[in-house]
């Protein structure tokens, strides 16, 4: 495999500065249409957490089996379609990195896939509805293959005219091959969901199993090739049919993408709330002369849950948010773990308003109080896990993936570490303290929604103190030796260089 | 006045580039943190259209005046707490075009500042619900007074770090005459609030008229300017204050950030529909049991009103987004009036998915479904006619506004002409007709949506036709003069690169 670390070779031809070329032809950057896309695509990503937040728990009814049931099966579907929407994404990437700039007619075409995508988590639930219909399945085989085929059109149209292409595809002299091989890769899943939709009409289980093999497929294929490098050696020779591909279809995510996708989810999770808050909390003239003997105060106090939990949940989300731009900031490329990683926080994320809600519905019943705040903990928990998890994977390969200037670690390390880290500790002892403490878990998990945003205004300040007092230590331990353990010749310098990053006041 | 032609001459330090100098300071290109709040803003500024969106109409209930009462109610405080962040908005681009970069604690400053953003609508609904009680005017005063804070707080910490300032501030030697004058503009709005918050408690009739004040006071200083310009005439020097000043405070709107804020805006009412419909309209399986003897498809069908409302609004709104992808293709800058005009336009769009609801939730009623096909029409209009507005704008001073490629007309301006007036024009068409056909009102409106996106992909063709014809036709009227008229001797190479244009295949 070539070295990766080169700025020239990433494939996107996404540089505002490109348009002035041709302007006059109707061409243009496709820079903007791929940031409407990703807001597009991340508020579909996170609508089915809808009727789940909506779900109505009425004050009589007790948490039992069936509720639990029907909460966890839309839990299950807005999981599911969430990661159904980032395939569909993932695939729009890949599409936009081989067409590198558009005119008029991609763009509307780039609407009308847009516009079969937003079907797709309607679909999902009908299918999960109503496992035993084949309608539900059927519908979503062909909003797939509607969706292939418009992605295939692109394809064709943009090596019709090929001064559309990546500049790279357009000047290689194999683009017939390429092109097959391209629409080979795009149209696979549809191909498999057409015999889905054709099995659906008379014998569907055979689609569901289908469909697990589109989505399955890409990780097979990854992994198998993964362990057949392990197995043969790094050595072998890339086949024919990719010698000359001049770039890496199976690495697709660029950052500025997997950015604004993220923000688009942080965004509108950050907003559910108050879009409840606005449509339902503004009280009735009517209702606040009656029960509340006109005094609007007394009604605003009564939903005062609501909007502590709003902005509970906005910070919260605001700082996974910050988290994510701060990680974000020394990443130069997304691999694809680390876009799967970032997928999986996400959709933790989109879970927060839920938990936040449910807090404050249940907020009267001491038991079930309990429960939701442990649920809170738990998606908090899981969502700064995997934002750890995306920063683990990053520095494996950080000189693929992160800039230069962090390459060595240093401080700038250990304070993203920190960042990184404060969630998922302060979510972890908060609830261990729920259950030594259940009486006062309220006031624990309001503790912690206060403290977090001081911990990371602060956090700078720790860090510096952490830091001086393990220097303070090791120098009482070790007090006449200035590099406790060399790790050999090689990475001498790199050691001093962190060192020097690691403690500046030496 | 200064030539503002010269690109280097923009305010805003956000290119990315700019990152890997001090990223070891925790020192960051703000370029990320405001476009996620951006996509938090527009959210925001649409999140009032779902009240009226989802105002209960019974179909026993008469479309009466007390009914028509409560919706244009709702619809003002829509479209006036539109205007109101779309103002908040603008101050925030004011105040990041002065603060160049950010660090962790302006990141976390910016989003306590969002979060009492997001607070503004609510506060203005209670205000309008309940216009006799001083409290919702005492809240609305005390976010943006607030928000003053947070925003106060900023400039002094990034005057207090001059390296986070824009750099032609950081280097000016005014620096603090200018952090006076910054934060004296800033200010004004909160202290008129603070006035206005003190007015609400014993005698608030004065509080509204402070907080009109505000909304119009920066309209008023501008026509006074304007005024003052025309009647003094232009030689007239800036006062002593404002010479040193590096840019022009009064035209604050970076293109990428209208582009942004116009992106998200056309995302959520693209979507608005599609996410009533993943909530609502996936049918209960007891249901589907009874009311339709296990159909699932005429379950389906009983709700096909909403899918059509749906694949029309997203066409609209994606068409019209496409409109303002192109007119923003050839825009440099945004002035004042362009991003006024804008925001209407985006105001108007944010109303059609409530159009196409009362248009799906009447259809059944002969009379009021003429009604909301005709409100659809005029709500299309004004969003199409605003942003034909705009393009206007931008050609009123297109040496500051565009760029140098579109200068000087030609066929990109007649296509551009094309795309901006095809919806204006379908919708009056539409309009009219239902006046002459009123029974095929639907038919019509839907030919409408259909026509229009095809009319968008040939508009390239119909319009090589339109000037093909038009050619003829004065070829046959001047067979000779291949200038009919010259305007002078400095306009004539203009004119003649116009016609080469204008006319390719002469």
């Amino acid at each position: 495999m070539s070295e990766l670390g080169s700025p020239e070779r990433t494939p996107d031809a996404q540089t505002p500065d490109t348009r002035d070329d041709d302007a006059g032809d109707g061409i243009q950057a496709s820079q903007r249409m791929l940031s409407f896309s990703d807001a597009l695509l991340s508020i579909i990503a996170t609508v089915m957490v809808l009727p789940v937040m909506h779900t109505k728990i009425y004050p009589e009814q007790h948490f039992d089996r069936s509720m639990q049931k029907l909460l966890a099966t839309k839990i299950a579907v807005y999981l599911m379609s969430f990661l159904i929407v980032t395939v569909a994404w993932a695939a729009h990437i890949r599409l936009f990195q081989v067409v590198g700039k558009i005119d008029d007619t991609l763009a509307l075409l780039n609407l009308v896939c847009m516009m079969t995508i937003t079907f797709l988590p309607y679909t999902f639930s009908l299918m999960v509805t109503f496992p035993a219909e084949p309608l539900g399945i059927f519908l979503f085989c062909v909003c797939v293959i509607a969706i292939g085929a418009v992605q295939a059109v692109v394809v064709g149209y943009a090596f019709h005219y090929p001064h559309l292409l990546n500049r790279q595809i357009a000047c290689s002299v194999h683009r017939v091959t390429l092109q097959r091989h391209i629409l080979g890769i795009l149209l696979r899943g549809p191909a498999l969901c057409f015999a889905a939709a054709i099995f659906s009409l008379f014998f569907f289980p055979m689609s569901y199993l289908l469909l697990v093999l589109v989505i399955v497929l890409p990780y097979v294929s990854k992994a198998a090739r993964w362990c057949q490098e392990h197995v043969r050696g790094p050595g072998e020779p890339p086949t024919q049919t990719l010698q000359f591909f001049p770039f890496d279809l199976h690495e697709p995510l660029s950052k500025e993408r997997v950015e604004a996708f993220s923000d688009g989810v942080y965004a509108i999770v950050a907003t559910l709330l108050i879009l409840d808050i606005c449509e339902d909390n503004v009280p009735d003239p009517a209702e606040v002369e009656g029960a509340f003997h006109g005094s609007l105060v007394a009604a605003l106090g009564a939903s005062r849950p609501r909007f502590l939990a709003y902005f509970g949940s906005f910070a919260t989300v605001g700082l996974l948010w910050f988290a994510h731009h701060s990680l974000f900031l020394h990443v130069r490329k997304a691999t694809q773990p680390m876009g799967l990683l970032n997928t999986l926080a996400l959709a933790f994320v989109g879970g927060l308003p839920l938990a936040y809600r449910q807090t404050s519905a249940l907020a009267r019943r001491p038991r079930e109080e309990l429960e939701s705040i442990r649920v809170s903990c738990v998606i908090i928990f899981f969502a700064g896990t995997f934002q750890f998890a995306t920063w683990t994977a990053a520095l494996l390969r950080q000189r693929e993936t992160l800039h230069p200037t962090v390459w060595y670690g240093g401080r700038e390390h250990a304070l993203m570490f920190a960042k990184l880290g404060l969630y998922p500790c302060a979510s972890l002892l908060a609830f261990a303290s729920t259950c030594f403490l259940s009486r006062f878990s309220t006031a624990i998990f309001h503790l912690m929604q206060i403290g977090a945003p001081l911990a990371f205004l602060l956090l700078r300040l720790l860090l510096r103190l952490a830091l001086a007092a393990l220097r303070g230590l090791r120098g009482l331990a070790w007090p006449a030796d200035p590099q406790p353990s060399g790790r050999g010749q090689d990475g001498d310098g790199d050691r001093a260089d962190l060192q020097a990053q690691l403690l500046p006041d030496s």
